[in-house]
């Protein structure tokens, strides 16, 4: 398959990337200032612009978001916008403007997080983009067939513990590998409306 | 208690008035063109002059929120801001704000929706909002305590039939009264972090 990866110089991206290049796929990853294709896909009008440059498509994939972790008393209305703009809007625009560009048995892959259930401090605006994701990819699976649409909900990645683990005391980490297995059973897979959970 | 009741002029928003009035509290409705005070919510600059008016509260309940329905297909760019910011981004924004100016032990309730869990054709933008404010309450649950905050997800209410009933083939009405008893529960409660599901 033809599949665009967004985000795919991330952590998270690098090992879906490979993941699916071992499938013998053909994959265009894009990042916000490297990669096959540039893009910031906070914006609808480069969002455009991407799909135009990518041509035909199997799949859309998408492994990054950008978020403000910060304590609910210190956010500033700016931090709430900014991630529902980097982690929600973003990728429903990809699918949104993406439904008429990917192939009519293609699929969309989104990326969540544990915190939508599981809160930790400091991610409450961010625990609020994950559930607007999940949501939609509820409600577009019953408007997007024969298209498909999943979420993957990754718990930290062991890759991120240096940076990250001290936000998540007492929850197990995964290395990115087994996140990218859920991609793999998105993008290959029958299953729509579904939120891959990998914690 | 003295209660700031956004939407209370609506179909539910009345009838949480009325709940809340017979529960002997002293309401304040907010609506954006009528009440005892006007404010469009969806305006952070607004929000600041809306609790500054209000002064002292016990309680914040949200019952009304702006948001599109629309075909996936047929959805814009335009329509999905304007939906996160009418029905998600503003009562981040009445959370976010309130929490420094509501009682100590005070508490939020905010409006999300069934289609968050049973999508309907033409509400995916919506469904999104719904899962940003379900997934906010629970993580905004654990950093404001001793304040409290739960959401109310309502089935279509049967004052709305008329006008939104097709959209709901088979999905069971309720009248707004017995919406309006959740509303009770979430202010006169203990629980914090919970979604009522009133279906």
């Amino acid at each position: 398959m033809r599949i665009l990866l967004v985000g795919a110089g991330g952590t998270l991206g690098s090992a879906v990337g490979r993941a699916l290049l071992a499938r013998g796929h053909k994959v265009i990853g894009v990042g916000r200032s490297g990669g096959d294709l540039i893009a910031d896909v906070t914006d609808p009008a480069a969002v455009a612009r991407l799909y135009t440059e990518a041509g035909p498509l199997d799949a859309v994939a998408v492994a990054a978001g950008d978020a403000v972790f910060r304590p609910l008393r210190d956010l500033t209305a700016d931090d709430v916008v900014a991630t529902f703009r980097g982690k929600a809007l973003s990728q429903l625009e990809l699918v949104r403007q993406g439904a008429r560009h990917v192939a009519p048995t293609g699929s969309f892959t989104l990326v969540s997080g544990i915190i939508t259930e599981e809160p930790i401090v400091g991610g409450a605006a961010v625990s609020a983009a994950n559930g607007a994701v999940e949501a939609f990819v509820r409600a577009a699976a019953i408007e997007l067939p024969p298209q498909r649409i999943n979420a993957v909900s990754p718990t930290v990645a062991q890759e991120s513990l240096p940076a990250y683990g001290p936000f998540f005391p007492g929850m197990d980490a995964v290395p990115a590998t087994r996140v990218a297995t859920s991609y793999v059973r998105s993008i290959e897979g029958s299953q729509t409306g579904q939120v891959y959970r990998v914690w």
